[in-house]
């Protein structure tokens, strides 16, 4: 092959990929909802098949001639070559490395153990798990040393998820970041202000709630015609299933935080949108890591959506479609949605102990994976550090340690990406407010294409074009760091809790 | 290849054309209410791409034998195997003989002839549509003389559709048919009675309606793990996406007659669904023909759902659903489901007038294709005959020729299945009617499953692993028979219309 043939080849593996990425994504959405029972033995056989279609991708003759010269030339004309020459290469050594025995086996056993979890769940009891958690466990462990023999199985699994990020940096930021927090859950117990958020709890109307929550994303600056919702689905997420056609999935209920959900996955969704031109035809749309997807959806969720200044813009608005919430004062609303408390579920968590969770549950992984911890002991480890970091000890395995599906399988070594995200969300929100120093005012006058356009010039054009570390030089020049978030939520809470009047 | 290779990949063939259709099933129901404006593009390659790779299976060296082959030796060990070489052989000459170029400039001006039919309808002027639909004919005209250079066009489309019928068959049945029906209508207009079917056009709560809908199509034998509702479009349409998932799609009003749309697609689901395993393993699950399928539609719809049996089993359930109805005697409602009346619109027709729509179009067709009449003929053509045969002359061309989206392109050659459906019916009722004497009863008394099982058992098993002509004999040792058709009309409106007392 010539120079010219080979890009060509290069670019048809990405083109061919694309395609088959956006069926798999139509098939997901129709998964919820859409399938119905008797059709599930059908569908495993044709995502069978294209799993097996997009491998072919990687072993033709022309992948054969690829692999083999860019191995020795992995660096492009330009940043986006070089990113097609960096995924190719890794995709290719994922389906080398691995063997297909290995892989297809642990993608049985994940079935088994979904169905597991779901009855140990039922039953409240984490031995009806645990041998199939050791099953998921010992062979992602083995893709793992398969794709790197010689270092820690656990680092590979988070660079497959957070391509680029040391795992010691990492641990190092989370662990600064935990003491950061309990420092600030110490001044909010100080300050014995108790926040009422029973309003939460209080429904109302679904369809309207959904109304008003698509609304607000709409504002912010997700557009139906960019993708659109799903509403049959129990789990909140968003698919990219093309480079102009990004969907969000959600679940209908009347409470207020399906304004937050909504908000969330609308910022998953744009930046699945918002590849730039070079970007999208080069078939790298979409979102780098795990933790700068969550970053953005977070961004939107928290950053703004949670702000005061948010609260201020669109209260009138709420008051408006919901007469119930006339005689409650924006001031009340505003703290009933981030009133900071322990309780044992991840999902309900607010801003500052939510990273707690997380770092519990990326510390036993880390344990398990370097041998100091067994399957058998991490029921114990996990009540133990809920004691010990957030203060409260699940009275069940179901609300403890079996409450998240990421362990049946699909998502080991997938934690950190959530709270990596809030890490980028305070270096974002300081370098924002360094060009846009109205960020505040904007969002209270809910002008927010300045700062869409901000996110889309600095992070989202890029797509998977660049690396999460590339990416964090755009707007920062720190590597991880997590005193921005520290700041930010000290900042933010201190207000609300008083300490920072 | 060895007589097992030879039908391993033969097999192989027809699995991966399977999965192939089961992905663009669940694509075409993403395109109502999923696929966003800005997406559509990307779709359209994906789309493509799709396309090309179904081509690509015909065409493989294994392909290639299997031709040579199977063009000596075409018939197989048993029925299933003599239908896969006959759909083999069918698709590979498809591809073969139709340029590639001819086919993918007609798929073009499809996409361009819609959009000019949309904007012709806006204006209620054939002459906008005019040119596009010339060219779309011509294209078809072209596809058919490539695949059959020395036979009637028209014959080739239809039997592209309704394989194997006899276009002089069809126009032999649809001629008796049409005296038939115009001496019923006749008998209508003396009886002097008239019908008032005001309440049809009386919305009750959509979604109510809609539930309502669901449980009668549950109760016929429709169950929601087979497939379940997309209700996110704007035209009823159901799709095979796996041999036990055939999906339905409506959309949701408050009229009665949505009752009858989801009985409607619940035949369409059920034949679907229910091929034998030995026809699903083979890749020939779903329906033969479009005759075929709209037939099992219609048996539901019509033969059962308006039936005076059918509507008394359930008009109970539908007075204590809807209040609004207490105050109208079964009969009126049941008349005015029958009511026989000219209208210009065929989908708003009565089970009487409705064939005559569908044998004015076929018989434009016809004469198109045999140099009779021109595109520029037409709409005088159109309207002349509406005159003669249903005593109205439509007022302007969108109640008028522009009416279906059928001549845009896809559907040229395919209105003959409607009364081909309507047709096997009639045969199908007194085939029935033998079996199971006690047919009226049963349904009466809302007992389907003796009814199910028969139609499963005659015709739904066989899925496409007979062809149409065959399944016709699995039942009526005649061949395409208008009588019984024409003598269930008789009866039946005979009955309301008073000269059948």
């Amino acid at each position: 092959m010539n120079a010219q043939e080979r890009k060509a080849a290069l670019q048809n593996v990405f083109t061919l990929s694309g395609y088959y990425n956006s069926i798999s994504g139509v098939l997901g959405i129709d998964q919820w909802g859409g399938l119905p029972d008797e059709g599930v033995p059908y569908r495993v056989k044709v995502n069978g098949f294209l799993d097996d279609q997009k491998r072919a991708l990687y072993f033709t003759p022309e992948a054969d001639e690829l692999t083999a010269y860019y191995k020795e030339n992995p660096i492009g004309e330009n940043d986006i070559e070089t990113a097609q020459i960096r995924a190719f290469l890794k995709q290719r050594s994922f389906y080398e490395d691995v063997p297909k025995d290995l892989f297809d086996e642990f993608n049985r056993k994940r079935v088994e153990s979904m169905t597991a979890w779901k009855q140990a769940r039922e039953a409240q009891d984490f031995d009806i798990f645990k041998p199939y958690m050791k099953d998921v466990f010992e062979l992602r462990k083995q893709i793992a040393l398969a794709l790197r023999p010689n270092e820690d199985p656990f680092a590979t699994m988070v660079d497959l998820v957070d391509e680029g990020l040391d795992i010691n940096d990492i641990s190092r930021e989370f662990g600064k970041l935990r003491e950061g927090i309990v420092a600030i859950r110490r001044k909010i117990e100080e300050s014995g202000m108790e926040i009422d958020n029973s309003i939460l709890q209080q429904a109302q109307n679904a369809e309207d709630m959904m109304t008003f929550a698509k609304a607000l994303a709409r504002e912010v600056g997700y557009k139906d015609s960019m993708g659109g919702y799903n509403e049959k689905v129990i789990h909140a997420f968003s698919s990219t299933i093309g480079p102009k056609d990004a969907r969000i999935s959600t679940a209908k209920h009347g409470r207020p935080t399906l304004m937050m959900t909504v908000l969330h996955e609308s910022g998953h969704a744009m930046y699945g949108y918002s590849s730039n031109d070079a970007v999208a035809e080069a078939g790298l749309f979409g979102g780098i890591s795990g933790g700068f997807h969550e970053g953005q959806a977070r961004f939107i969720e928290n950053i703004i959506g949670r702000s005061s200044a948010y609260i201020h813009h669109i209260y009138p608005k709420l008051v408006e479609a919901f007469p119930a919430y006339a005689n409650i004062p924006e001031e009340k609303f505003y703290h009933a949605l981030n009133k900071v408390a322990s309780t044992c579920k991840r999902i309900e968590a607010d801003e500052v102990t939510y990273n707690l969770h997380v770092i519990i549950r990326f510390e036993l992984e880390r344990d398990y994976f370097a041998g100091k911890l067994t399957i058998d002991q991490m029921r114990d480890a996990w009540n133990d550090k809920y004691e010990e970091y957030l203060g409260i000890r699940p009275q069940n395995d179901t609300e403890g340690i079996l409450q998240d599906m990421h362990w049946t399988g699909s998502w080991i070594g997938y934690f950190q990406s959530y709270t990596l995200g809030n890490i980028y969300d305070g270096m974002i929100y300081n370098a924002i407010r360094k060009d846009l120093p109205n960020f505040t005012d904007l969002v209270e006058a809910g002008t927010f294409a300045p700062i869409i356009d901000w996110l889309t010039d600095k992070i989202w054009q890029y797509g998977k074009s660049v690396t999460a570390m590339e990416l964090l030089a755009k707007f920062s020049d720190k590597g991880l760091d997590a005193q921005p978030l520290l700041d930010y939520l000290d900042d933010k809470f201190g207000k609300i809790y008083g300490w920072n009047k």
